[in-house]
């Protein structure tokens, strides 16, 4: 690229998302000066998308940008915090004015709706590469974690996971769904909505939270892994989408639900003295998550139907096989 | 990558670094929770070094890790800042134990070095892509910025510029050298010292500071420009290494050091009024800098011998044309 393409990346980054009190010094210096409120805990995650591999390469550059902050924010909804700060590390084949504007207009618009700055970033070139490292804060000692589940506390997912899964196979071509069907599930893949609200509010009620983003068996058996318990789901009480069950029926829908990946929902597990608390300050049918199962005392991840054990050939989806 | 390799590449990467207190929560969850002490202020920045991009295919995953994490604590020394945590997001095209074995040897020896710990990250499969955003502090409104220079100031460049843009040029075979000078040039390139120990007590002294990274002529002009002046810098007063000049001449050492990049030095502007309380606290001799010109009200940056203002073909390195 040339000195030009570096002025123009610029423009598109120089002032994007939210605008801040507590960015002492933003984009255009060697590092981003931010104030931590007292009490808060600073909270830290970083994810990347490969071109090819985590998002085909038809995919727009509005759903890029997009994805690459919910990933992000989807790990901070996990642990109940609230996002404030982004950094955006962007390597680009090439410097298209278009491919930049539609980029940065995908990411601004979700920055914007979570109050997210963008801080600080570098742009360099190669194949299409992108890293977003998300800053949020919670109160000291308040935020959720995988580990805090125990035996018997009873587990939740958020939304109806499967849908970005089948979404992905639409865009692969390797799906084909009728077209109102078709532009929701593909709209779940290339626009995931991260449950910060819910996140933020579970502080407190739930005991363990992990986001589903590698498929909800297998990060169920993660949570319960970290909390030192196993874990069963009741296949049945999985919750799917009706236009996700309309495109494959109804038990390849939930065979999605928990297999697949991209959901960027929560699972989370609420000890059974507070579940009335969750179901009353947090209605399911207003906050949208459902009962799926509970952790037991047994290690590993069972899904069971009609009393049995159900056998998966794969517990989680990897991006890569 | 199969689980197994997953699993290979989170045992490489679980407790890297310095052990800290502050480190509520580090890798192995959706986020890591991170206590940022009362009065200070947090520092961020993040860079990428793409395969074949900013270093040659050759170069050993040692160099590549402890780059990767030079180019963030030099921007954070520019900012005078004291480093603390860091996130990894590493894309690679196979898990190759050996490479991963030494590429986090590399990283490890220099975050243990400054006292960085490792708290998060994100592997993907993909073409070779390293991103570190490091995380530090700073007691609040004492960081420096390109910014605070004047018109009159003093200005100041840490180490040996140019070391590093011939050790490059050797690494690709365009510059050879005598086995010494070979070595030490090549070492410069590849394990270059971030200058966080000066940045940190620059604190208070300098009004304006930047991490040569690009180019110490166009990286001064950054500086200047940020600044609201411009720069002057006398050709003969760039300070250049024996073994740089040895093989390449005064003439083209100098050139180098106005024009070559990765050098991870630090370009700092000291008012008129500041320059004893520097050259006294800090003895140029024990810490490595040198007088290199000055902040001038006209805009621009000029590269002045004998009186007379040097052409340059080029005011900063690119790392692509």
């Amino acid at each position: 690229m040339s000195i030009g393409e570096f002025a123009l990346i610029d423009r598109f980054f120089r002032a994007l998302g939210a605008a801040r009190a507590d960015v002492a010094l933003g984009v255009g210096d060697d590092a981003a000066l931010l104030r931590v409120p007292e009490g808060a805990e600073l909270v830290a995650a970083t994810d990347t998308l490969v071109g090819g591999v985590h998002f085909p390469p038809q995919s727009t550059p509005a759903s890029i940008g997009h994805r690459a902050l919910a990933v992000n924010l989807s790990d901070l909804a996990a642990m109940g915090a609230r996002p404030a700060w982004a950094l955006l590390a962007l390597t680009l084949p090439q410097a298209d004015e278009a491919w930049l504007s539609e980029f940065a207009a995908g990411f601004e618009a979700l920055a914007h709706k979570y109050g997210v700055a963008l801080v600080g970033g570098d742009t360099t070139h190669g194949p299409l590469c992108v890293t977003v490292t998300l800053l949020g804060l919670v109160p000291r000692g308040t935020a959720l974690t995988r580990s805090g589940g125990r035996a018997g506390d009873a587990l939740f997912v958020s939304g109806t996971p499967g849908d970005a899964a089948a979404g992905l196979a639409i865009e692969q071509g390797t799906l084909s769904a009728a077209a109102e069907a078709r532009a929701y599930l593909r709209a779940r893949f290339a626009l995931p909505s991260p449950r910060i609200a819910l996140g933020e509010r579970l502080r407190g009620i739930a005991s363990a939270c992990i986001d589903v983003s590698d498929g909800l068996l297998g990060d169920a058996g993660k949570l319960a892994a970290a909390s030192g318990a196993g874990v069963e789901i009741s296949f049945d009480a999985v919750p799917v989408s009706e236009p996700l069950v309309k495109t494959v029926g109804a038990e390849r829908a939930r065979e999605l639900a928990l297999s697949g990946g991209d959901d960027y929902e929560l699972c989370f597990a609420v000890a059974a003295g507070n579940v009335t608390a969750l179901t009353q300050q947090l209605p399911p049918e207003l906050w949208g998550y459902a009962r799926i199962g509970e952790l037991r005392a047994t290690p590993g991840a069972a899904v069971v139907r009609d009393g049995s054990v159900m056998q998966f050939s794969h517990s989680g989806y990897q991006h890569f096989g």
